[in-house]
């Protein structure tokens, strides 16, 4: 690709060798020390592992590994590259685990396309995890996986491109709706794209009490009537769509109050975004190439504009979400990841921004306080909602956050 | 399990809350950071690894990334206790490839015992991987996973507990039969145990020239009229055992000049190590508790003994193995680790101990010599037998992993 940033990455990586190596947490330099890390000693934690399964979380690293798992069928906005070309992207998801949230996330890019072969692979490796984010698995196979895993599995399984992207657009959407002073019950809002991000991101504003929600594909909008719809798109058109509306994008944009764009690059004309209400509220969030760009989608009328791009104000970015998200889930041993530890997450990330503003409405990625919050409240939420299996004060669940952030 | 170490082991383990992490080899403090090791340059890596598969070991972790795989059915001298009551056991093995070799060694526990399934997970996940250690699998499904791996993949996969045990062996034998002034040509070995461990020392000891081989199984001598061998000992009936003998293990080893011990605890009498031929060498490699105790066996008229206990003399152990012969073979980007490969670790560990004698036959696992020794001993046999990808001196080989040792 064109652009400097992109020679200077190339030789990054190449004079890095890759970004992620292996820690060991303890030292072996006598006999002594190999007699505990390794045998004969090691034989008593492993009979104990045996005998009561729950201890693995005491005696090993399992708690705090996550897999970040992906088949390369939908990698950034690049399309199929397969497994080896995923790595780059899966090590630096891993990297960014530990960085913000001190999570040791590793990269498993499989060799594979196939379903059925995923749901095994994953289900196989899960005894060294502690949590699986699944990763630039392309739609609508990733619906399967996802569920097919959640059911499988008793750790947490969190689709990022789905509930990453959707959790961090609502934390900016609360904020938003805030600053023009409109409310989720009563608003239009539009999604454009029903890949992984689109579809989450309509559940969950569903969930938040979005009633009006209008979502489009490459054909235009979702509604009963259509004949070529999948399975999951169906299930949109049942759940969105009230007035069973007909048309292309630019139809469904007349008079909406919040467009989401989860699609590709240039979708979106000033006209479509004069079309909107007023006060109007765009995230063209499409990566690296927004759906329409902030400076022409203000000059057309949008009053607030949120894109991926860390060039502009309010950068949407799921960055925001899954080290904190995964940090809180981990900590207090959630079972899942559920709709109330999302929202709990969103509301977390939307309060660390008092007092929002047309140019201010989300925390930047390298606020310090992100984090710490956005665990603190996943925490609580899977206690709340009862699928953590320990017990954590949610204040320090932050402060070990902050802990394993500066100790690195 | 009796003992302190056991305990000490169990509190050692929980304090450290297990022994790996995943450590970032970058810093991202900034969005110009971000942008490189993250979107949007990232990009640039993955596609040029889509163009030219190759270029992922330029570009990511994978050429220092071995997985270290058990489904956890043959722990230590445990037997099957499960994949995650393994985890332990492989976690301290990645920590040794990293502190011994600087090989950045991941823990995979699988969910199955079943042969096929495990081959497709690790095939699944091999993109991520520069080699794969198996790791206490039991025979006779180790061997068919091993095979099965190793024609599937372009990287080395290496059944530690075959080949690591069978090579450390012969380096101690090699010594050994110095010290005694033997010939490979002319001994009569004897192996008990005819699992994994004791399969691979045979096979490499017939490659070394000892062509009077006896192996014993839990039922006596293996020979060709033995009507309850699977395949892999009706195997060794057929390259072992050339004059047919039939008895006990007591009767394998009158005469015998060497004894390796790779089955269990107690099995060998000081009345059978009596029956063995003068200079006796005796290796009950047996762990924790050695097929006869040295001081036995050295009473019963053993010249030299070595044993896997790190508290007594010659100690005979995997570590001296696997991490550098790893380092060798992914330095050079080796396909495979085949038998010159083995062969030549072995010899470059005896060589450590230019002189020895009955008490020192075998470098310690703490000499700093070992890995840079074998790693370059082996990357230069990778070269010459024409499995290396790409050249790299010899010397560079050790002086990096020395270098890689320091660095930790």
């Amino acid at each position: 690709m064109k652009g400097r940033v992109y020679q200077k990455a190339l030789e990054f990586h190449e004079f890095h060798h890759g970004k992620i190596a292996i820690k060991s947490k303890v030292r072996i330099k006598t006999t002594e020390d190999m007699s505990l890390a390794y045998t004969p000693g090691i034989a008593e934690p492993c009979l104990h592992i045996q005998t009561n399964k729950e201890d693995i979380y005491r005696y090993t690293s399992k708690g705090n590994l996550v897999a970040v798992v992906s088949d390369g069928s939908s990698v950034l906005g690049l399309g199929d590259l397969g497994a080896l070309a995923a790595m780059p992207v899966m090590e630096g998801k891993a990297i960014l685990f530990k960085i913000f949230a001190g999570v040791d996330a590793f990269p498993i890019c499989l060799d594979t396309e196939d379903t059925e072969e995923i749901i095994n692979t994953v289900k196989n490796i899960a005894p060294v995890f502690g949590g699986i984010n699944l990763e630039d698995i392309s739609a609508p196979r990733c619906f399967e996986i996802e569920a097919s895993l959640k059911k499988l599995l008793d750790i947490p399984v969190f689709h990022d491109d789905q509930h990453g992207a959707a959790t961090v657009a609502l934390s900016g959407m609360i904020n938003a709706l805030k600053v023009v002073g409109k409310k989720f019950s009563e608003i239009r809002l539009v999604i454009c794209g029903a890949g992984a991000a689109g579809t989450a991101t309509a559940k969950l504003l569903i969930d938040e009490g979005v009633s009006q929600v209008i979502i489009c594909d490459s054909k235009g909008i979702i509604h009963k009537g259509r004949t070529d719809l999948n399975l999951p798109k169906k299930e949109l058109a049942r759940i969105t769509n009230k007035n069973d509306e007909t048309g292309t994008l630019a139809d469904a944009m007349k008079g909406a109050d919040v467009f989401i764009g989860l699609s590709i690059g240039g979708l979106v004309s000033e006209y479509m975004v004069h079309s909107m209400a007023s006060d109007a509220i765009v995230f063209p969030l499409a990566n690296p190439t927004p759906e329409i760009m902030p400076d022409k989608a203000k000059r057309a009328g949008a009053r607030i504009v949120g894109t991926g791009r860390s060039d502009c104000p309010n950068q949407i970015n799921n960055s925001l979400g899954f080290p904190g998200i995964f940090r809180g889930a981990l900590d207090v041993r959630a079972r899942d990841i559920n709709e109330k530890m999302k929202l709990a997450a969103a509301n977390a990330l939307a309060s660390l921004v008092p007092e929002p503003s047309e140019g201010s409405i989300i925390p930047c990625i390298f606020d310090e306080r992100v984090a710490p919050s956005v665990a603190s409240a996943v925490a609580q939420a899977a206690m709340e909602s009862r699928v953590a299996r320990v017990w954590m004060d949610p204040e320090k669940v932050a402060e070990r956050t902050r802990e394993l952030v500066r100790s690195q």
